[in-house]
């Protein structure tokens, strides 16, 4: 075991979860693909995929800015979705079918090194997901993908999402820390430094491929956050578990 | 693998833990004597012990009566065990040992049965606790026992404390449930009356331990919940899993 500067520090590790540790893109192309088959309907995956998560932060924008009530992310995905397949002519399809298909953000699939990598860290850390995406969602998703969360923290037990301050101070306080005694892991430089800003540690695990293949990788500056690495398991040699 | 008939109507448990899936008394005589045993002190723990627990009770009443402004488990405790250690002659202990046997609460022992039968459990339906202890009591308890939850929820997600009905509707909303697909798990009776109020489904777990040997047993009607079980093993039997 390898020690680490902040050995001691940080207690707790949040993890944001789109993306950084299920592959969203991939998962909705292959069950989109079954779904299509099953319906008789040709789609384009992944520009599909691509279109419903491009519609999720500006509606996302407009809980932040009081536009739009309080609404989980089960509820913004479905209101996207719904444009998206009358703009794909899919709307024709029957209510539970759709709802189906909403659920498929509770299916999504793990990067191949996540659960090995959270394995190792939940020996040595109080592992949580940190994420926008609702309570139930979540833990759907970890107990399909068998990730061994030690508790699940998501946006909706604040009524704010990230990277609303309120995000990462609660889940802190939730657990019974300090802000400083908790680590944000995420792909996304916005997501972690807006943890930084509210007084928490930050790990940045690479995911080039979240976007699709050929996409440019992230911007970050030398020394930016605490941590980086590769993936989980090299997260997990680097903070000693 | 035995059928039931709530079969494929009840999709989450949700368990009651103080008694029901941990031994507080005996776990705080153990601990205690180690404690006592390392200050030079002698305590009659079992009496400690019984009157930590009784000031329980009303300490959240005068929270739920708006007497108290919401305060967790937590801090419960300590106002409660403060005025033990005076009334017990230990009022020379440091703070930090104060802090260390408030915390004793964090690291309660299962009944035997509890890993076990949740483990079965927890192939067939979503296992969440559902307690007044806070959600960091909840989460350490868990990592430190092996309790394999999908989740934790705690009356502190809700600001309400057990018997509100606010606590059994919001878990039921927070999983994305009906309150009818939702069993509550408990040694206690009024705990699963205020459930069944809420329409939630009941399941009565006999843990006769809870307060001690030769103890008179809780008073349960025939037929009063849906389920009856003498442990959490004959609960995955009853309820097929």
């Amino acid at each position: 075991m390898s020690t680490h500067p902040l050995d001691g520090t940080v207690r707790a590790l949040a993890f944001d979860v789109f993306g950084t540790v299920v592959d969203w893109r991939g998962s909705i192309v292959r069950e989109g693909a079954e779904f299509a088959a099953r319906h008789g309907i040709r789609v384009d995956w992944p520009r599909f995929a691509d279109a419903w998560r491009a519609g999720y932060r500006p509606a996302m924008q407009k809980v932040r800015s009081g536009e739009l009530p309080w609404l989980r992310i089960d509820a913004l995905h479905r209101l996207i979705l719904d444009g998206l397949l009358t703009e794909h002519g899919m709307s024709g399809l029957a209510e539970d079918d759709i709802a189906c298909l909403n659920n498929v953000w509770h299916r999504l699939d793990p990067w191949p090194d996540a659960v090995p990598g959270l394995t190792r860290l939940k020996n040595r850390y109080v592992i949580t997901t940190l994420s926008n995406g609702n309570f139930s969602l979540l833990t759907n998703m970890a107990k399909r993908a068998g990730l061994p969360w030690d508790c699940i923290v998501s946006a909706e037990l604040f009524h704010h999402y990230k990277p609303d301050p309120e995000t990462y101070l609660g889940t802190a306080e939730l657990l019974g820390i300090a802000a400083a005694e908790l680590m944000l892991v995420a792909c996304h430089p916005d997501d972690l430094r807006a943890a930084r800003a509210a007084g928490c540690r930050t790990g940045y695990v690479a995911r080039p491929l979240e976007m699709g293949p050929g996409q440019p990788p992230a911007r970050v500056e030398d020394g930016e956050f605490d941590v980086v690495a590769g993936d989980f398991v090299e997260l997990a040699e680097r903070l000693g578990a």
